[in-house]
């Protein structure tokens, strides 16, 4: 039982009739919806945060908790190039997790959510033995121009946004930068923008669960094989890490040959790891070795 | 703590921007998003399904709890008068739950999903102490006429779909036609876009924790009162079940004084059972006396 695998069973039973609107379904970082009449596509995005799995009361705080459940849902969105519009937080919460847990949760997820002009519209509340978040983000792209994963070409240029493996090593070390890099991620929906508006990316998406795993992902979505050299690593951090630690929320992407790339998109340095190649579909090469998609994994590391 | 108080703390703190396209916020059946150009209002709601809160993996089959995770949210779009759209499933399972369950689970959920032409457009899967689902559930209904709750007039008719109080008995005696209501619920799709488009309801709602309780909810939006003779009883249930008992998803809606409304729609009963009243924001009275909101509520009676 893996994540691809439950994903794809259900893949496989799920129809999408004409005119439903459902522009791009499941398997995108993103769900892509088109209402009759719009100039703008609607970008959809759900994420759990769960305790025990995604984060530790003992560990993160109530506002580290709010500000990234919202973070991942927004990482999402800009991995598509979208703008953020609103979220719905559905909330279950155990005993231990009282007004003063709540409270300080909503102040890590409204300040973040103010920052980025997106709406909390709505939720629900539940009891639960372990707190679960689920949060959906919608954001919004003009029609037609969201950027998939399942598009990249034979040719195109392979891309991170930073420097890898900060997150895995903050979660290891607890302090200094690599621990903020973990707890507080910054979503890249400017650069996100800019792919889609500037530079015409073919395909991005967010890393989340750590380069290897993730741009596997991509080259299946997009029927290709992929060729990178080691990615820019964190500061402090392993090779190891950076390739397949998760939570980095940097973007991964590709773009037409020939495009020209600045080496920083503000603050950020973009960095080409790579070359989107024919071969076995999904297969990566890193510095021309098969590269194993140990990312996270929920299913496989339990 | 109670699930109002936990959510007016919240919604004291959010502001919804002009221009946000967020015509509805949080306080009703769902959210409402307008983008600019399209001839439809979107409608979103969001629904926590918890082990051993909502359901019990001993007593709920996958597939009825698959079937009830987007009940729920589709009879949230009917009590908007909305149609169904597209939903994302997150679903977060324990070790106990495998492969079988999860396809017992999606059995149950894609056929629903088909007889309401719901698209599963997407989701997440994560690991959890405990199964979780959350549904997030869009609708569409022409712009500006999906029915909110918040609009009920002095002198407007209180009316209920079918007969109150059978999921509360099904729970309880766990046979015969109750313990289907209570295990198969029915959105009310069709009736809410008859209430809508035919009846001009003012409010509306579903009914999911209770007629005492849920009716408190839509008197204190609309900022009135409410008086009440006895609901229509499910057979075999008591008043207490039908004025408290939860999951009936029926619909509770108010129409304008003098309006036509027939005694059934299609097969199911529609009864008025009061009025509007001004008077203290949120009472209700019940034959003269004021009814305590006891229904269902998971902060009070975790």
């Amino acid at each position: 039982l893996t994540e691809e695998s439950i994903l794809e069973r259900v893949r496989r039973q799920v129809v999408i009739p004409r005119g439903s609107g459902v522009i791009v379904g499941m398997g995108d970082d993103c769900a892509v919806f088109r209402t009759p009449g719009a100039k703008q596509d609607l970008l959809f995005t759900t994420d759990l945060l769960v305790e025990g799995i995604h984060f530790e009361r003992t560990m993160h705080s109530p506002a580290a908790v709010g500000h990234k459940a919202l973070a991942r849902g927004l990482s999402d969105i800009a991995a598509m190039g979208g703008e953020p519009r609103f979220c719905l937080v559905s909330l279950a919460l155990p005993e231990w997790a009282g007004a003063p847990w709540v409270d300080r949760f909503y102040a890590g997820l409204l300040k973040i959510a103010a920052a980025t002009r997106t709406v909390v519209a709505g939720g629900d509340l539940s009891r639960a033995p372990a707190l679960t978040c689920d949060i959906v983000v919608a954001g919004a792209a003009p029609i037609g121009s969201a950027i998939r994963r399942d598009n990249a070409r034979v040719g195109d240029s392979i891309y991170v946004s930073g420097r890898l493996g900060g997150s895995a090593l903050g979660l290891k070390t607890r302090r200094g930068r690599a621990w903020k890099k973990h707890v507080w991620p910054e979503p890249r929906l400017a650069l996100g923008a800019y792919l889609r508006k500037k530079l015409h990316a073919t395909a991005a998406m967010d890393l989340s669960d750590g380069l290897s795993l993730d741009l596997r992902r991509l080259a299946i979505a997009s029927k290709v094989a992929a060729e990178i050299d080691a990615p820019p690593v964190f500061p402090g951090a392993t090779l190891d890490e950076a390739l397949h630690g998760g939570e980095d929320y940097e973007l991964l992407f590709t773009v037409a040959a020939g495009t020209r790339v600045p080496p920083h998109f503000e603050d950020l340095p973009l960095t080409r790891i790579g070359i989107v190649r024919r071969g076995k579909t999904g297969m990566v090469l890193l510095s021309g070795q098969p590269l194993m998609p140990l990312g996270y994994d929920h299913f496989r590391r339990p």
